[in-house]
């Protein structure tokens, strides 16, 4: 964690919180902080401060808090579109896209998308919260990012990605394209990226016709999770 | 796994191959193969070529092969440093920059490596050659990347890293650098990536002095698995 997230919730007093959880543990046992060491803190979607440690342990941790004056770092200007994957391997998309900075997820069906990946516990908001707070506390960030879920290809693409992709950098991230992802991108970007397995030649043509371009990212497939990183990383 | 590697003991005629483990359980499981069917293959340290699967399960499969013609896709002319992470970020990190092509590892130790890590059983030969597989199948190669362990920093940077810097672009990944890590680099780069918690003030200076300049890749931090994925996107 390199910043210790906060909610109103935690607040016991103006100037006071209480955390338990994940954070205390975190707290303890990995950052090993002691009575007035000062640690990052921040309000979920709202600015940065700084806490001082007070007392506590593992289970639960007093920190003194002051303003909260610094604003979190810039959001990437991505939209990334990505087919649902295996839960584990959406998970760390999820959490490392959100260190990253991106602020807005489209979920999508595809081809090659297996089935039984839609009765995944993940699907439920609160778990994507999770994998949202795991990433902020990774990236140094507060704002929680937005995700929606289109279970159906076709008019997903054909009635609303039109008009994502509009006014942006729209990118389809597809292996045997002959156009390369390019680098360091001003302005919006939508970018979609497919299941393990790729899209099909279909999918890529329909993504095509709603204003996107696919690229490739050289000659060696990547596991997904490491795909979306290195996609990026290469564009922001 | 986009290719199956293959050794010359996989080979029960000259143009028919055994394979057993992994291997066979991912062609079975995975690939859901049936006779006929045709794979991407490898010579481990060789080149790319096809085989036809010709009867087997999980346990054991005969693919017949013929001439291996394809050259293996070209190396990533990084050589990549890194400070010894946790066993299991560790292998992420050898899997997959070896995925992405890197041919040249250099693991050392620094100040924030926690000693524990050292006596990990990842560090056997054997480990390491199972990771390099692991990559080399999912990246689409078949060349099987060097790594040496330098477990003294200061002897290393200083008597070694001037000599692997000299005639490549030294970089040594930073949050706190003034510096952007440039994109698209052409030309060999030896590329430095910390432990988590990253390199002290001190190990900066050293690898400076040894001609390498420290560059960040953005506010946020990473995990070190995704950190070198990201950087290894932007330079190639």
């Amino acid at each position: 964690m390199n910043i210790i997230l906060l909610e109103k919730d935690d607040f016991i007093d103006v100037s006071r919180v209480s955390i338990t959880g994940h954070r205390s543990e975190h707290i303890s046992a990995v950052l090993r902080a002691e009575p007035g060491q000062t640690l990052k803190i921040g309000m979920i979607n709202g600015n940065i401060g700084q806490g001082i440690f007070i007392a506590g342990d593992s289970q639960h941790i007093e920190l003194e808090v002051g303003d909260f004056t610094i604003a979190p770092p810039a959001p990437l200007p991505i939209t990334l579109i990505v087919a649902m994957q295996r839960p584990k391997t959406m998970k760390k998309i999820i959490q490392s896209a959100t260190a990253m900075g991106v602020k807005r997820f489209i979920i999508i069906e595809t081809w090659k998308v297996e089935k039984s990946y839609w009765s995944s516990p993940l699907l439920q908001p609160r778990e994507f919260e999770e994998q949202f707070r795991l990433g902020l506390a990774q990236g140094g960030d507060t704002v929680v990012p937005t995700i929606i879920i289109k279970k159906r290809f076709k008019p997903f693409v054909e009635d609303e990605l039109p008009g994502i992709v509009n006014g942006t950098l729209g990118l389809v991230a597809h292996p045997t394209a002959t156009e390369l992802c390019p680098y360091n991108v001003n302005g919006q970007v939508t970018l979609a990226i497919g299941p393990e397995g790729g899209f099909t030649a279909y999918e890529v043509d329909k993504m095509s016709a709603a204003g996107m371009l696919a690229v490739n990212i050289g000659p060696r497939p990547l596991r997904s999770e490491f795909a979306v990183t290195a996609i990026l990383a290469r564009l922001s």
